[in-house]
């Protein structure tokens, strides 16, 4: 299968996640500023899902920029990282709905670190195939993937046993912080 | 027609209809583990699903590959095939509302069949005009398609007659089983 | 504006309504086959919008196949035609909610009569500015435009006057006849 | 990363965009034009919104197709256009649920001035990348920029101390006037 196909194939399915979550925004119960304002928690972890989208698709599309051939192995490693992703809509909207609430969290938590690992092992595939597994040492991608891992598994822990509220979240949003901007190191590595 | 905007706009439905389906899953009427674990049937109907959806589209993928020319007749079983599977989000809903009852699983069934009739005329529509249909030969294509529409058909039969629960799901998971990983042969055999 | 950026607008456009319309479709109100029966109206409706629009994107894609620059008239009735295609869904919705009345079918008859007024201005523009405005004449635009945009608005009037059920419904139909098969003479003339 | 999947990538936001709209126009409570016409506003706010986004997405167009390279800084303040603009059908909803109340058109204009604003940084990083920021002034952008970002200022400001029904829309509908039809200076200004 060829590269272009499966990029246009994922952006869709990236842009359709991003968007129909705004579809889980239920208009406020009144015409009030209060009213609004009770949906102050769902705009948060809505910006959160968002970002997330934003991010691996941000990713997604880096490590498949360097791809030529897509094996059925990759092809259906990137069906798994789409088949979690597009879980995030629902898992967001019950933790908008029960903030602060345990089982929530724990879902969404889950639900993000199914996504990291899926793509994790996609960016593994790919690095592979191409010859370039080795490059990802240098671009310091293991130590980021133990950062998002780990943080996500730590946080999920915590909320399972002292179930503190917004833990999951928080852990979520650290995981991403190495994500937000790509490691240029591997492609600069191979254009030279 | 150029084989590249029927694919876009192929590719666009199946990203769609893939992504769409999560917004069927409505939230858990509670924060608790039970309230989710009530959705266990959604979760099964609804990946079953979207196995199948993705199956379908790399299938597709594969079959336009080698398509030069679009004609009116391929356009059209093309859109046959979009519109059984753009039923599916209904379907599935139907199906992960009421588990186990008869009518919902017989349309799930018929809904499933309808896609695989379409999609198994396309791709004889699609190899003809190519002069590539002794080919599906040695693909053993015809096996393929007689497994897949035969398996869904007595699975259709027995829970008609019998009213055995599930039995038509087993059947569609059992139908995609050769499609999981398209046959390579025809397309070697041309670039040979 | 290239070609390609407004096709691929387009195409979005058309692949979602395509798609959404199925969302409007609410799973049968119990698992019997009665209970779906009771929706047999709705699926009327959405199969006669989903050939509308598939039969709108085919031509769309026709019209647009030989246009080399986008100009900003033809940008904005292009949105017009977007506009008014977006609405189907709606007006399907409200439609299929109460067949055989009078207001719902007129307005699904107004929506698909403005659907083909935008469509003929546009490639009336298209061919303008492509100098095969005399083309058209050729390929009998001009009768088969005049039957479409006739047979809704007679139609509409009898809808109007005497309250006919379905027979705005049946006019739809008959209005996308001519429109099945895109024209191949203009294509042809070009490609000598 | 390439311009083409990022153009990709926002088409389809901006595409899915103007099209879920649609979904949220609930349809009207009978079959007589009576309820129909109760949705008057909420049909006037659709379309205020789709004209909208259709010049975001045109102007949006224009400064990405002088773009070569896409740092990461643009991507995220686009990502920052695309998080705003799918606020709209949100505030589009509210407001159109209750027209002429101060909060929710509130809400609509402070979107509306997010979705400016956005857009002009985007431009400006954009046009100083490649190096054609000057041409901004000749082609009047600064005081296009002033006017749409000062009388959704205005009219905000006007809601907030008078509470005037209406005069938030009317400013949008203001600020759109300069950025309808996309000037076309820079771009010719370079192919020269």
């Amino acid at each position: 299968m060829s590269n272009e196909r499966i990029n246009a194939f994922s952006d869709g399915v990236f842009a359709i996640l991003i968007t129909i979550m705004v579809l889980e925004l239920k208009t406020p119960s009144g015409p009030s500023l209060s009213a609004l304002m009770d949906l102050k928690f769902v705009f948060f972890t809505y910006f959160v899902s968002f970002i997330t989208i934003a991010i691996y698709w941000n990713n997604h599309h880096h490590i498949f920029y360097l791809l030529e051939r897509v094996s059925g192995r990759i092809l259906w490693w990137n069906m798994a990282l789409l088949f979690f992703t597009s879980f995030l809509p629902f898992s967001t909207a019950w933790l908008s709905q029960y903030p602060a609430e345990q089982m929530p969290e724990i879902l969404y938590g889950l639900n993000c670190l199914l996504v990291d690992i899926a793509f994790n092992i996609l960016a593994i595939g790919v690095y592979k195939q191409q010859g370039l597994f080795n490059r990802m040492r240098d671009a310091r991608w293991f130590w980021k993937a133990v950062w998002s891992i780990g943080i996500l598994m730590i946080s999920l822990a915590i909320c399972l046993v002292f179930s503190i509220p917004f833990i999951v979240i928080a852990g979520v949003i650290a995981s991403l912080l190495p994500w937000a901007v790509p490691d240029r190191q591997i492609e600069k590595g191979v254009n030279q």
